[in-house]
């Protein structure tokens, strides 16, 4: 039986698939995301509240971007707002006013096991935000490039971007832990 | 009996006791705050918590702050966060970069009544971020200038800062809706 992932997010379940190399279930349940800037503790919540709602053995994924020039912590796991109220053009311009562009990318995949036990896996790559670039990608994929790249995330092909993306990093440590 | 108050800050509390005029009972009841840009929703879901937890009738309050440089929606409820991760040095500092100053704050006041029925009372007052000033207040207070205002929240004695702030206009609709 397909493991099940609990995203409303297609791009995400296609990414992930392809970085597992097997088919998953979609589970498009809305776990509440709660306030916090540590994104495991925003990860432990949402195991918790599928674990609450009886979905059973399940995969859960959040990504994260943090810049350096606000500290290194925003805007962390509220990336998705900052995405909806500024757009990647204003999260570029931002940067570009505090002539800072470091940033890191970073994924966390919640996997909640049969017996009900939760596991996480941590994926991080550093690089540098630049004006939206490429249209292959999703969320901050446009403005995120890698250190040591040319191409943005959203320049990337799949394959390209797999390899050295911070979700693909993640979901590669949980397909070793599945034993796959 | 004394109106229960759910918050862990004693600021808030003290300043919720001055403007409705009646002492509370505080409850330090940790309400998980969901990750949402619509206030409304935040304090919805909190309620909505309140509720399940079985408090009883209880007033629950909620401040955001909006930059106009960050497209009038951030940081919002997300504040606290941000506060956390620059400090109100690094907030001014944020807006200065935009060359926009112009700011508003906003507070919610929830109040679950006997019935467990849902009211909620907006106040919010424009204004701009300044370096900080004062040491009165809590929260973004040293950094909002209310307009025509001279004095920061944190340079007002707290009388001047109920008059004016969003959290005085919110608490004094809870009041008269309370009959006080």
């Amino acid at each position: 039986m397909a493991l099940i992932f609990v995203t409303g997010n297609a791009r995400k379940l296609e990414e992930a698939e392809a970085i597992l190399g097997v088919p998953l279930a979609q589970e498009k349940l809305d776990l509440p995301e709660i306030q916090d800037l540590d994104p495991h503790e925003v990860m432990r919540q949402k195991l918790l509240a599928a674990k609450r709602e009886g979905v059973g053995a399940c995969i859960v994924e959040d990504s994260s971007l943090t810049l350096e020039c606000l500290g290194g912590r925003l805007p962390g796991p509220f990336i998705k707002w900052f995405e909806e109220a500024l757009g990647t053009e204003g999260i570029a311009s931002l940067a570009e006013r505090y002539g800072d562009p470091r940033a890191t990318s970073s994924t966390i995949v919640g996997y909640l096991d049969e017996e009900g036990d939760m596991h996480v896996f941590d994926g991080s790559i550093a690089g540098s935000i630049v004006p939206p670039r490429g249209d292959k990608d999703f969320g901050y994929g446009p403005v995120f490039l890698p250190d040591g790249a040319e191409r943005t995330f959203g320049e990337m092909s799949r394959e390209e971007k797999h390899a050295v993306s911070s979700r693909g990093i993640a979901f590669r440590k949980l397909r070793a832990h599945l034993g796959r």
